[in-house]
């Protein structure tokens, strides 16, 4: 399928502000990006580089005053998750080298304290993907999932105590809990397309039977239209923008994503 | 200034083929995409990829039939050269890591015989920047530029034989001088606005006094409106596209560069 | 100056083990490897790769029974700690796209969470080295460092709640007030001669006035002797080992640092 | 098997020189360093960085007079080459992103030249291994392998007019040979136990059946016993020395392969 994304934020500064956003989506193994559209006003000097794991940041100071970004996107996704049940763990030893990092415990996933309510959850399932399945599924039964509200500080442990959380939550706790199993696991931040209500958005991704696999607790009925912009360890890593010195907020944002008609040459290998 | 770069590709194939392309240009040091279209016709799966150098290309295999490539960009990129007169040659202890690779002879800049003639024609220029103007202009004088005529097999050495060539020609003997110096120097592919007749372009650029310096000895009033598309050791590293199979080449093929009228905030940093 | 460490390790495994080693130092920017040694008891396959920091690892299955590795190397390193005073802060819009993942928050330091408090003990100095200066100096004074006992699970935020902590955690509570003022920090990970008790050993490094200074919170009076075997963004990233599965730990374990009489060409540029 | 290689070059310097060595073996797929030398005299300080292709580069400059480096590592290595008789070619579309490079010409490897020949060469053969297999053999059968002798300016077209080389001589004309018909192919140079008369050696990769298989035509009865110190697309790359300024050469310079007696975990996975 195709989809067009937009994305609007405004800004009212007072002084000159550093920012890094992530906002420009690449192709990649599952999405290709057909026309981009990336559009600031003022118009600033911006340097774009490419980060750890391989996100395109653009870093810019903005000045004093109203300042808006604009970004859209025609991207081409898969119409459908793809699933494997019964998809082998991968043994330590032979994960790709590229893909260990994400074993590690990070600022929003503290793994090295999930380790027996992991093992609890996934009771009774085969190692590797059917795990990750069984905690999707007990994140989206045991964790409310509730849009809008954030609290930026949050980590999987007080999300685990709170018992709700928006979707960067939920995917934290779940990042957790498969890295306390040895299985590597990522966020990643995008676009999903019929979100309700419509806004960027985060799930995450579980490495078992070879590859990545997508996941997400928010989402009882989960079919495709996902489009990502950033991967990291946490929203440490994917912030759709950083900002330096004091703390400044968008005073306008909007999300949209729209389907369009435009042919396809069907699944993706 | 800003500029809007197009090409349109199209082939006629008789077999799938596999092509890798390089047509995307990327946001970089002296350049801000701020739209870009990539469309494929029929639409094919791609797979994008960041090559050694930096660079984004999508490796598909077209399908038999006609089939077409269109892209195009809106592109901030300065509306000079920066020039350095005097700036100094940097000692190969003191170079970054990252620029050593340019040092090296490439299939078509075979630096290591080029030692005796660099030497003559800089003879009495301060080592740096100004040997490269001199080899520059060297260029410029005695080889003589002939767009639209090119071998692809045509090296450094043969460049200088024929004493004539097209803009990769001219480049890459201008590489291959400098590198025998024991300056870095890589190719550059691209658009260029205002060429005569338009086309894709290529030209230099050597590393002197800290950075990279433009250089185009096709061009005796150069001023700026270069927009990068691709960098290598040369042109074997940066071709627009490499096919593989039996050779095809496109049947047509149209290159436009035009000004856009938009706001700018001024010279690069 | 020139060391000799060695590190011995001996592990009791049940079942065959996959570890992953962090325990080869590299040549780098202020220490040259002139000889090393890697030695494993019993000899088992090995796959060394480099991590997303630069980092040597080695990745491996031990077998069940006793498992030792005994790592050696001389090497030449710095016999004083460079000092900046008065070096300025690095704006972000100026700082090395390679330095930029430093100034995150991670597992071990919530820098979103310090940044009143580092404003006020950074309060009248000036931004950048001494900033920083100022943070190791009230780590020292505020922290008791207490060698020897440690929880692998503390954070800065309980580092700074509890008052005393061993290397690694004044280490982390230093990085996460730095971050939070903007200014990129690390955690490494290696060995410091003369260190009382002799042990593997933690510092931190922070980013201004161009590079990056060590800063060393344990010591009062800080010289040159340090060998950095890792770098990462905080413990999680820079664990001596990494082990998968049922927890074990070393049944013994032997750090030396032995100064070696040899020829130094003297400082490093 | 476990080796002991042992290279000493002794140079005598006019002028202060730089240099960048590349004489450091690194563990990876098939091979372990267990124990390493690396000496300079006089001591000078170095800077040790990683290429684009993986490898351990030391730059420094040495003083005037002699210099000499000593290296020495104890390897362990598979005691037989891999074989893959019938393997299949990888389609470019399934080729891992980071072998793509080893398709393009070279400098010393001009395989937009040897199309054809390659083409009946292989004539007869299954696509894959069996090509690659094919060229050797026809490499050890039609160029004369002569030890000793070396043009440091020859590249495969002139190695096939000559139908006489050196170890690196036959390895790019294999190298161009394959590339030509779309194999990836690398060279390598480093050591090899057993050869007459010792010295340092080259030989060439091809990527067939989804990893690169070592092959090396100047042997007629190829068994294990090789150390790689660097790998490239072809000489230019993988110099085990690269001198800036007036050409120097070794006034002495000694190799040595020794086995050692020492467990060996067995085959490699």
């Amino acid at each position: 399928m195709w989809l067009r994304t937009r994305c609007d934020m405004t800004f009212e500064l007072e002084v000159p502000t550093p920012f890094i956003f992530m906002m420009r989506p690449r192709s990649g193994a599952q999405q290709w990006i057909g026309r981009e559209e990336y559009r600031l006003d003022p118009v600033v000097l911006v340097n774009e580089f490419t980060d750890g794991y391989g996100n395109l940041c653009q870093r810019l100071v903005a000045p004093p005053g109203p300042f808006s970004v604009h970004t859209e996107a025609d991207v081409r996704t898969a119409d459908r998750i793809d699933r494997a049940a019964g998809g082998p763990f991968v043994e330590i030893q032979n994960l790709p080298d590229a893909v260990l990092g994400y074993l590690l415990p990070s600022r929003f996933c503290e793994s090295d304290r999930f380790g027996q309510m992991a093992t609890e959850i996934t009771a009774g399932y085969s190692p590797g993907y059917d795990q990750v399945a069984a905690i999707e599924a007990w994140l989206r039964n045991s964790i409310r999932y509730t849009p809008g509200f954030s609290d930026v500080h949050v980590s999987a442990i007080e999300v685990n105590g709170r018992q709700t959380g928006v979707c960067r939550d939920l995917s934290h706790l779940g990042i957790a809990l498969c890295r306390s199993l040895s299985i590597p696991a990522r966020l990643v931040v995008g676009y999903l397309h019929g979100l309700q209500p419509m806004d960027l958005h985060a799930w995450f991704e579980a490495y078992v039977a070879g590859r990545w696999y997508l996941f997400d607790s928010t989402q009882s009925r989960a079919s495709g239209g996902y489009v990502a912009v950033g991967y990291g360890c946490d929203a440490a890593d994917v912030a759709i923008y950083n900002q330096f010195g004091p703390s400044v907020f968008p005073v306008a944002q909007q999300v949209q994503v729209e389907l369009l008609e435009r042919e396809d040459p069907g699944p993706w290998p």
